[in-house]
């Protein structure tokens, strides 16, 4: 069970960066808990009792660091792992969608054959921030043809009001919150 | 246990992509066996049970598909994880390799605080190609002090002879050699 008491400890293992990627940017470093067995193992854990009911199908994980979750979580529910990645790296036919940053824009792709329609997927990322990515993963999943059951993240920065962009109908977790 | 017929199935999985990334390269898609509940749970119990004895203290994985299996792999063995990343990516102090590609050169990152001295590594990846990138890993772990016990994979292409670049008292395992 993840206690308040857990949360704390991951939380004391996270790292802050002060200008990465740049400056006036206080940069979450997951690194520190991700080499720490227990503090990896917490995370893991928290997302698994969220999701262990919900029939989930897929879990869709967003390059590079999505996938560190998302792949382990898919293995611990027994689902498939489908990555959504960078323009270019999917070698096999693919759907993109792009989406608006603070300057210029990003593309994530989905292999188009990767669900099959109306399966069970959850969405997982480190970070949910200004949600801008969180909603292109979502509407990839969609334009294939699945539902989107859920959206997990390790950290979420609340004041950049990042869950107001996403679904109303997709549950999205959080396992800590600044 | 993995016998030659769990091999065979995750074999027939992988996708064979003609022409990528460039033309005259026959592309091997995992993400095909990813997708796939037992394809991908195949390959991390074949993982983990070569070297679940073996008292490995941390995983390393490269960027990106490496975080896939070598995250996985952590939560099983109950290790921590550490990515080795491109360069700019990890925002804390790092320690570099470069190394030669067929055009150019590649680099890899890892936290200079990232493992301690003595600690026991073992080093996941995809794909041993060349053993480009998978030397370069074996050398950024050792340049911080610790030892690399083994590096696992999940496909080799054989006749590449990756295998003969690194060092001889590293245990190489792969599930897939073509």
């Amino acid at each position: 069970m993840t206690t308040a008491n857990t949360v704390d400890t991951v939380k004391s293992l996270i790292r802050d960066i002060q200008d990465f990627p740049k400056k006036g940017i206080l940069f979450k470093d997951i690194t520190t808990a991700l080499r720490d067995k227990d503090g990896y193992k917490a995370i893991i854990d928290f997302m698994k009792e969220k999701f262990a009911d919900k029939k989930i199908d897929y879990i869709a994980g967003m390059e590079s660091r999505g996938f560190i979750f998302g792949a382990t979580l898919a293995y611990e529910l027994g689902c498939g792992f489908v990555p959504l990645r960078k323009p270019g790296k999917l070698p096999a036919e693919v759907i993109s969608e792009s989406y608006d940053l603070e300057y210029g824009k990003n593309t994530l792709e989905i292999h188009k054959d990767a669900i099959e329609e109306g399966k069970r997927v959850l969405i997982v990322d480190d970070l949910l921030a200004t949600g801008g990515t969180a909603l292109a993963a979502c509407n990839l999943v969609k334009k294939i043809g699945a539902n989107v059951v859920g959206m997990a993240f390790v950290i979420e920065l609340a004041d950049l009001n990042g869950r107001e962009k996403l679904p109303k109908d997709v549950e999205v977790v959080s396992m800590l919150v600044y």
